[in-house]
């Protein structure tokens, strides 16, 4: 394995990783948190993402209107806390679903 | 579900397919196949895909020499087989697995 195929391998990777990401954030969301702790608690999961990767799928999901958000000024410093909204929440079983039946097949061709 | 919803599924769930998408490909051209007969093997496993999505990625694949195409010319019409080139098959085993660690997590989270 060479450097320029570490690099391929990365470059493919990212475009699986970022199709799954929107899941994994709703899913988490389902639950409030401020952004780092989002990615602390994705960290713990496995999950190891920048905030240059995860600020701006927040503020996207918020326009779509697939997360809202709140700030909360009355702890040491002011967080905007993310939680999935209730159209994210009624679209959320359903994509975990379509995930689950589309890895499977991938699964089932690569295995 | 309405069919707002039903289209927002469809857009998050065509990212995650086409981040797999590759996988899927380089896999299934381990052996030589024309794009149609290709796209009738991944339908065969579950996958349908029209040729507006297939034929582009096999273009793009080979552009990045991850594989290899030759035109056959005896049979009723001509038509060019696509194969997994040998920079593709020294990647395939590391991006199957890093593939399928990633899904892993991923089932943990919306488990």
């Amino acid at each position: 394995m060479n450097s320029k195929d570490s690099k391929l391998i990365e470059k493919l990777m990212s475009e699986h990783r970022r199709g799954s990401l929107t899941l994994v954030v709703l899913t988490l969301l389902t639950e409030s948190h401020y952004g780092y702790a989002l990615i602390h608690r994705m960290q713990e999961a496995g999950l190891t993402l920048s905030q240059d990767t995860v600020y701006p799928l927040l503020r996207r999901l918020e326009q779509q209107e697939l997360l809202e958000s709140e700030w909360i000024v009355d702890e040491s410093r002011p967080r905007k806390y993310y939680k999935t909204s209730s159209l994210g929440r009624s679209i959320l079983g359903q994509l975990q679903s379509e995930w689950l039946e589309y890895t499977d097949i991938i699964r089932g061709i690569i295995a």
